[in-house]
This record gives C-alpha cells, structure tokens and sequence, in this order.
C-alpha cells in the first residue's frame, strides 16, 4: 500500500478539484501530475491506466482510480467521512449527489452558448432547491449528517465558495451556511488549502483572463 | 422499518428503471405510484417529500429516498450488493459508473436534435469505451467483481438489453458478455421480470410509436 498518491488530470478544476478537496481534508498529501499534451493521454490510454479512456485518474494504493464518485467515495470510506451507519451513509450520498449536481452546473458554465441565462438558471436554483435543504439541516447541528464531519460537508464548503465566486452575497439568506463555511475554514488544512500557492486551482474564468 | 417499498415516477424507464431492476435482483417487492398530473408533483413538494424538488423518490425503510445513486447504493448495501470490502466496493463502484454514463447516453436520446448521430455515437463508444471493458473482467470470472453478485452486474444486464434494443447484433464480438446475459437472465426473479405484464417498462420509442 505503499507510495504517494498521485492525480493524473488537466491544470484545472474540472472533475478533480473535489478529489483534492477531499484528500485536502483527509490530510492525505498528494501529487499531481498534469495533462498538457495528447501523447501523455495516448500514453496513459496504451499503458491501460484508463479503464473508461477518461480522466480524473488517481494512483493511490497500488491501483489507478478512475470515475469521479467512484474515487471520492473510496477516499471518503477510507478516512471515516462516509457516515457511520447504512442510513447516515445513505444521507452523506444524498447530500453529496445534491450537491455534485449543482457544482457540474457551474463546472459546464465556461462551455455554455449563453453564459448569462445560465448563470440567472443556477442562481435561482442554488437558492430555491440546493441552499434551503443545507441551510436546514444545519440550524443546530455542525455537520450535515450524524455529528461528524463527511465528504458532504467537504463538498458542501467546496460547492457555497464555487457560488460565492459568481454571486458574492448569495449566503446572505443563509445565515447558517456562512456559520458552517467560517467553522470549515477554521480546519487548519482547509485553512492552508485556501491559502495562495496551494494546490487549488482558480476558476476557470481566471485562467482565460490571461 | 415496516411498510412496502413504493416508487414515486412517470410511467417510464428514465432514472428509474435501474432502480426497478436493482430491487427485483434483491427479490424486494415493491408498489409504484405514477405521475401523471402536476399537482401531484406539488403534493409531493408541499408535503416537503422531495429534497431536492426531484423524482426519483421512494418510500422505504420508513424514509423518503432521493438522488438515484444514492438510492441504488444504499439498495445495494442493504442486500449485499455491493462488494464484500473496501476494494470490491470501489470495482463495484468503478464499473457502475461506467454503466450509469453509459445508460445515461440512452436515456437521453430522445431529447436529441440528431438522433441518428447520437445513435452513431453511443455505438462507437459502446463497443470501443466500455463493453471491452467488461468482456474483459468476465473472461473467467461469472460475476465483474469479487466472484459475487453486485448491484454492477445488475447494470451491465440492463445496460447490454438496452444496447441490443438499439444494436441487435451489438453483442457479436463479445462472446463472455452474452454467455453472462444468459446467466444472469435465468435467476428466477430477473426471469419474471423480463416477462410481459412486468414492472419492467417498454424503451420510450415504443411508448412515442403508439
């Protein structure tokens, strides 16, 4: 079970940067090794890295991951953030399959022919459908399910700055969210993961202004 | 934890039929309530029944489930389904989602602008992206993962009779993924729900012929 665990994707968010947020929390300390040019995926693809011929790929293990939830509940299973018991997993699953769904919206954005009735679209449904059911079930309890940190929590930090990035005052309503986000954000690898210089990456947004 | 499961759907496949396939797998009998106006949609919401203002929802275990995968897995935790340990359960994992993108491709067709295209696609990604894939894991092994029954092979049955309604012959040059299809369809259960006058529901096309 040796050796560092490694994620083979591109220099961006995408469909990685909830694996790194996870890993982040788990204080799991991790490599990254990007896709810059199509020999290196030709090479991952001959070498039979890729099962399904896609990235995001981890080493970790002695395996190579593939397939997002795949990965993230394996991480999640292994460090004790799944929930303790058959129904707290199943609402850790509930709260995370929520929450992925709203964060492929803003993940699809840079792809979308009408950027602004998108954006209208996801604002409109992160405070009618997603934020109402977090900002509930966090009025008492610190985390999302069971007492005890999980993934969805993790996802739930990542998700509320991703819709903070485009709608600055979005939590405004949701007096609880920001509660959770200072508690999260007060965990010293977050702490040091929303530092400058760490392995976050920006938005995409940024990376085209340049 | 007494009452009968019910599923809350249209009368269709859709995120549901997996779900249909995955509880007659674990001999679950179940009752299904079909939306069919928009003010039971609205019961349902203004009972506060759907989390995320989403179906699928079913009733179990005295809960009212959502999110499909989440769904699925805790189906498939509860009837020992899904991988014997932490390494199983990721292969479980790992192939599942490759199966549910794979369906997901179908399931959408009908909304496409370009059928034949799409048809065009999912062919080529069917027989060079994922059906290797699982040819492989059976040359030897009756079961994808660990030597038993998971909720993956129930997708990979339902996948593959879903390929074979669109491509008839689609399974001709893998020979292990027909011989488990015939396994897989003798289990009693699986068996009676391949008969007419099931709760299996017809492909929208058949439904869109009428």
């Amino acid at each position: 079970m040796a050796g560092k665990v490694v994620l083979h994707y591109f220099n961006g968010r995408g469909k990685m940067e909830s694996i790194r947020w996870l890993l982040t929390v788990a204080e799991v300390d991790f490599d990254e090794v990007f896709l810059t040019t199509r020999e290196q995926y030709l090479k991952l693809l001959s070498d039979g890295d890729l099962m399904f011929q896609q990235v995001p790929m981890v080493e970790m293990d002695g395996m190579k991951l593939v397939q997002t939830k795949a990965i993230l509940n394996y991480i999640a299973e292994k460090h004790n953030l799944h929930g303790k018991d058959l129904k707290d997993k199943l609402l850790v699953n509930t709260h995370s399959e929520g929450l992925m769904d709203l964060m492929e919206m803003i993940m699809m954005l840079p792809f979308a022919a009408d950027v602004k009735t998108k954006l209208d679209n996801i604002q409109n449904k992160a405070k009618d459908r997603y934020l109402p059911v977090f900002e509930k079930a966090l009025s008492g309890p610190i985390y999302l399910v069971g007492g005890r940190l999980s993934c969805a929590d993790v996802q739930l930090l990542e998700c509320t700055l991703m819709l903070e990035e485009k709608f600055a005052d979005i939590l405004a309503e949701f007096p609880n969210l920001k509660s959770f986000q200072g508690r999260m954000t007060r965990i010293p690898a977050v702490s040091r993961f929303l530092q400058p210089g760490s392995k976050r990456k920006p938005q995409p947004d940024d990376v085209q202004g340049e």
